[in-house]
C-alpha cells in the first residue's frame, strides 16, 4: 500500500530539495499536513511567487521584483565601483555588512570547464558591455569565493578588463576572525603571511 | 537591506518546518527559485492538496482521500482484529510490512498529561464506540511506541476495553533485529529476557 496520492506527491516534491531524503521528506510532508491552513496556503503561494514575481535585474543580474533592481536604480550609491559576486545571496551578505555602497554584478556561477560552464554560461558578457558603456566605473572588486573555480574566474575576468585601465581588486585572503591558526589550512596561512599588515 | 519580499516569505515558510533553521531555509528557498517551473508548481499544488483533499477516515481516523478509507471499506480484510496505532504513518509502516490484514484505529497522539493531552484530545472515544457497535472484533492489538507515553496510553486503553471480554495484545518488546546486546538499554534487555521464546 502506498500513501494517499496527495501526500505521496508532497513527499516527492520535498525530496527534490537538496539534502532531503525520503525519511525527512515524509516527516516534513506529514508535518505540513498538520500545519494551520493559512500557513500551508502562504507556503504554497510563496513557492508560486518566487517563480513568478522574481526576475534577474537586466543591469546587474541580481534577483529583484522590479527591473532595474533597487540597487541599480538608486542614484545615491557609489557609481564608480562594481563588486562582482557569484550569487544573489552574496549581494545580501555584503548588504547586511552595511559598509559597501557601490554597485554589484552577479555572475550566477563560476567558470568550471569540468561541468561544461564556460564564459558564455555565466553573466560575464553583460559585465564587459556594462563597463564599455559606462565611463563612471573606476574600480571592479572581484568578490568571488576562495575556491579553485572562484580564483580562476577572477583571473579570467581580471585579464579581460584590466587592459581598459580599470582598477581591479579582490578580497583579502587570510585567517577568518575568531579562527585558530592551528586549524587553518596551508594556503590560507600562506596568504595570511603574504598579506600581513603593519600595526 | 532585506531579501526581495517573495523570497523572504518563502524563507519564512521553510523555517516553519521542523529542524529547518534560517540558513537551511535560505538555501532551500534559493534552490526552489532555480528549480524548473513545473516542479515548483507541483510542489505548490501538493501543499494545497494535502490540506484540501485529505481528511481523517470517520471510522478509523486514518488519513484518506475518500471516507471511509480504503482499508475500512475493504471487506476482504480481517474484520475481527483492530490494531491501534499512534499516527497515520504507523499504518503505512504496518501495511508495507505486508503481514497484517486486519483493521486499524489511529489515535493521532498519545496521552501526555504534561502537555495537556488527555483522553479527550486523542481518538480514544471513537475506538470505544466502534467496539461497542461491532461484535465482529475479537482482538485489539495496541501497537503504540515503546515510550513512557505510549506504554501508559496502552495501559489506559487496555483497562477500558478488557472488561468487554476482548483479547487485548501489545507488540513484543525485545532486541531489535541486527542490534548488539552490548548497546541495548536495561529495560529492553529486561523485556527481552522476560519475553524469551523456546527454540
Amino acid at each position: 500500500m502506498q500513501y494517499p496520492l496527495p501526500i505521496a506527491r508532497l513527499i516527492d516534491s520535498f525530496m527534490k530539495l537538496p539534502g532531503i531524503g525520503e525519511k525527512t521528506a515524509t516527516r516534513l510532508a506529514f508535518y505540513a499536513m498538520d500545519m494551520p491552513k493559512e500557513d500551508v496556503q502562504e507556503f504554497s503561494q510563496a513557492l508560486t511567487d518566487v517563480k513568478e514575481k522574481l526576475r534577474q535585474c537586466s543591469v546587474c543580474g541580481n534577483i529583484t521584483e522590479q527591473d532595474p533592481c533597487a540597487i541599480c536604480s538608486n542614484p545615491a550609491r557609489d557609481q564608480s565601483t562594481i563588486m562582482v559576486v557569484e550569487e544573489a545571496k552574496d549581494v545580501m551578505a555584503f548588504e547586511n555588512m552595511g559598509e559597501y555602497d557601490g554597485l554589484y554584478h552577479v555572475l550566477h556561477g563560476v567558470l568550471s570547464p569540468m561541468d561544461g560552464i564556460g564564459p558564455e554560461q555565466i553573466n560575464i558578457k553583460s559585465l564587459i558591455v556594462r563597463l564599455q558603456k559606462n565611463d563612471a566605473v573606476k574600480e571592479v572588486i572581484l568578490a568571488l569565493n576562495s575556491t579553485p573555480e572562484g580564483e580562476s574566474t577572477a583571473m579570467y575576468i581580471s585579464r579581460l578588463i584590466k587592459p581598459a585601465g580599470l582598477k581591479v581588486t579582490r578580497l583579502a585572503a587570510g585567517l577568518a576572525v575568531g579562527s585558530d591558526i592551528e586549524y587553518a589550512n596551508l594556503i590560507t596561512l600562506k596568504r595570511a603571511v603574504q598579506g600581513r599588515t603593519e600595526l
